[in-house]
């Protein structure tokens, strides 16, 4: 049987290649775009399919862009998708369709899996994921941590078994602080002298990009300040003259750093610093509630000190990629690759995290006081952020399991997700259809703005009594007092409604 | 013998007095002040003290004020002093001499031991300190600690035995959260029951003071917002109408919370966070020392984003008297008063910041790496802040006894403290003559403005070859690279440099 592999947004399935050249593939298109430069993404997902569109459309410097991934279940459908014209991802930012369609058009972005690409490119950008692997104690409170350098080294391993001798590569994958000196000039170094090639000319260079998925996603790419290093004056010279050809550096000046270790620091310190926040916030939610204290109020009170601003209000918790494993793979790093000790705040912080989703599970319970055995439970929002369609480590699918585990009968709406991947369940996209339904509790759980309007509060209100759980904060202060005339309102962090 | 109480900055010796009554000097004051509202501040430490004066300042009322402090040799002094004409504390404000020196023209401020005051008062001012009981192993490492409340409850009660029954109390102390409610109230309404008054017309609110030693001491409590609440409607309007008297309102709008334990949370909170935020960047000051980093220029790179704005520079840690203690009080609180769990992350933010002498300590032997014995050892500042004077826990106090373990021989300066009250040490004032002496090492412990001056460039620049230990990154680029061409320079959280 062939296997096959599932984009998993249109569930179009594609046969897995049956033999693993794709040279042909690949000359076609460099004969379709002679004298570019070509640039080659490793990694096909959230950063890198981005990140290749944004190649492929710089204003200043016209190049050809190859897209690289596995041609395995997981990924093998990216790869078939973007050659067949469609995107890989979808994404409330409308640039993205208008870059890609653009890339098209021109003919000047491919997606392959053979590594031949490596041996073409002039730059070469490491959009691949590390994860953490985390073991937690009842799904939610972190245990022990690892984090596994092997496919990221095999990875690195197959751009020196192929590329050219004085090739740039940068990194954009967050790494731990040390990688690019400690794992990947060393790798390909050791792979070009295999080769009988100069070590000396390689090009490596360390830029981490701040992706924000939502509306802003090009933008957070090609309009943002960028931080860069490499681990020579040849790479740091030759990695600042690309990424002035890529990103809008007269408006949004780049910053130098004087070592790969540095940036990379950089990455995982600007992450651990939200999380910190975050797990902030969350601890103090709690002691809120326990001391009948609204504590959005007490916030608001103090964040009026500039040397206080960016205090976070309450929520169910920390969601996304970065935040959920940057602190650790910071941690890791001090103790594998500079053999001192973990950092104790930011385990804390991702520890407290982590378990966000439980503690506003038990408040509610505390409040709620009933059994939810085949109560109707509407979960507004799956995905971890307002106004985003993305539910990868959403803390909703957690706080949605707790409910699933006490018998409820839950309804799943979201505006932005039809389909919730992770859980292979349909969600809801009107708000109007699932606000008709029978429906014993609602829970706010993302704060899309269509759940601000002032038509949703005028539904809820016909509906009979109910009780609505705000875990966000998105209700105003007169929506509470018009919501509580007919319904039961709990916010998290706020113990004063109790 | 005679008991006495000294005055620690000018050496004057008072007798304790050998009775207990003061109602002669109360009166005598009282009548000096007819139809004047009186305003009683329990307390007269750094706080207490700057309130009176600035409540007898009031331009908006005229005010008696009498402050209350113990006649012990801790506190005697201080009523001695005040009711002599030498205001309690030195302090960088020329705002402090103006105040008391008018108090005194117009003598509206008066100092007595005598709880008798209380029975006159309109308002009375709770200032007294509440500590911490901190137990550390080997000085640095918090192992546990607790919070005895015994002083803060007599103190109350000893109110509550002599008040009017309609007195205004304010609680300025920073107190755990919960305290107004489940202390000050029923201690106050039980003793006026016991003396057959009204337990319901007593009023009871919280506002916490932001007070900043230094020259802008007067003005961080009058001209700086103000979050205040009350335990019912009377305490507010009461509490309300008293501080729009003393503090500039139209500038700096009070904001009333909805409970006393919302306003004695966010003065815990408020220093949880920023006590947080130092423990941040000192867990990531040694990781960019193990990996060769300079974080000064890391975080200048991430502090641009406004969501990362109030994220700090490396130093020597957090001294002073609130922050060492303010997140060990609320945890203390959640525990104690909410029968809850502790508040991890404050705990941890406290245990790493006690530590931080001590890091910055190996962190210089890591680096100098020669004997200390008999080395000669200048401390640039001993204070726990630039340009303030204040050595209340102040981290230089921890790092100088590792020095003096290691038999250094130190030489101290510091151009704001001539006397080292907690060590008993003479300072010396004069950064001339302090540089004049043979110097093996200087360590550069506090920011004060003088020691960044060209001209002490220079004079350290035609000493023989030294180590500088910058602590707190007060040298710039260019005095490092000049530096550097004769001395050896170390810089606290940057690795580059080793």
């Amino acid at each position: 049987m062939v296997k096959k592999s599932v984009n998993p947004i249109s569930n179009q399935e594609y046969d897995l290649p049956n033999h693993l050249d794709d040279k042909n593939g690949i000359e076609q298109f460099i004969n379709h775009n002679k004298n570019k430069k070509i640039i080659v993404v490793q990694g096909l997902g959230f950063v890198g399919s981005v990140m290749s569109i944004v190649c492929a459309n710089s204003p200043k410097e016209e190049y050809a862009v190859i897209g690289v991934d596995l041609p395995n279940e997981d990924n093998y459908w990216k790869i078939a998708s973007i050659n067949n014209g469609v995107f890989p991802l979808v994404a409330e930012d409308k640039k993205i369709n208008l870059y890609f369609k653009n890339s098209i058009k021109k003919g000047n972005f491919y997606a392959t899996y053979d590594s031949y690409a490596y041996s073409l490119a002039d730059t070469i950008i490491v959009d691949i994921n590390l994860d953490v692997q985390k073991k937690s104690i009842d799904n939610f409170l972190l245990d022990s941590f690892d984090l596994d350098l092997s496919s990221f080294k095999s990875a690195i391993s197959s751009i020196g078994e192929n590329c050219k001798e004085d090739v740039l590569v940068l990194v954009e994958t967050t790494v731990p602080p040390g990688t690019c000196k400690q794992v990947v000039a060393p790798i390909l170094k050791k792979k070009l002298t295999d080769r009988g090639l100069s070590n000396s000319k390689v090009k490596i260079g360390h830029s981490y990009e701040r992706v924000m998925p939502g509306p802003n996603y090009i933008d957070s790419i090609q309009n943002f300040y960028r931080v860069f290093s490499g681990i020579d004056k040849k790479s740091i010279k030759s990695l600042k003259r690309f990424l002035e050809t890529i990103i809008s550096t007269d408006e949004y000046p780049l910053t130098l750093l004087n070592d790969t270790n540095a940036t990379e620091m950089a990455k995982v310190l600007e992450n651990s610093y939200r999380s910190m926040n975050i797990a902030f916030i969350v601890e103090w939610s709690r002691f809120a509630e326990e001391a009948g204290v609204n504590l959005y109020e007490v916030v608001k009170s103090i964040k009026m000190r500039s040397t206080h601003s960016n205090m976070m209000l309450p929520g169910i918790g920390v969601g996304g990629y970065c935040l959920t494993k940057d602190p650790l793979m910071a941690s890791w790093s001090r103790k594998n690759m500079f053999d001192s000790i973990s950092l104790e705040q930011s385990e804390v912080s991702v520890k407290i995290n982590d378990q966000m989703p439980k503690f506003a599970f038990e408040f509610f319970i505390s409040q709620y006081k009933e059994s939810l055995k085949d109560k109707k439970v509407l979960f507004l929002g799956v995905s971890y952020r307002g106004d985003v369609g993305d539910t990868r480590y959403t803390p909703v699918s957690l706080i949605y399991d707790l409910f699933l585990s006490e018998h409820a009968d839950i309804l799943l709406n979201d505006p932005l997700v039809p389909f919730w991947e992770q859980k292979d369940i349909q969600v809801e996209t009107n708000l109007k259809l699932s606000l008709k339904k029978k429906i014993d509790v609602i829970i706010i759980s993302t704060g899309h703005s269509s759940y601000q309007s002032k038509r949703f509060i005028e539904i809820i209100l016909k509906k009979p009594s109910l009780t609505i759980f705000d875990t966000i904060g998105l209700l105003t202060e007169n929506h509470i007092k018009l919501l509580q005339r007919k319904h039961k309102v709990f916010v998290l962090g706020r113990g004063d409604l109790n």
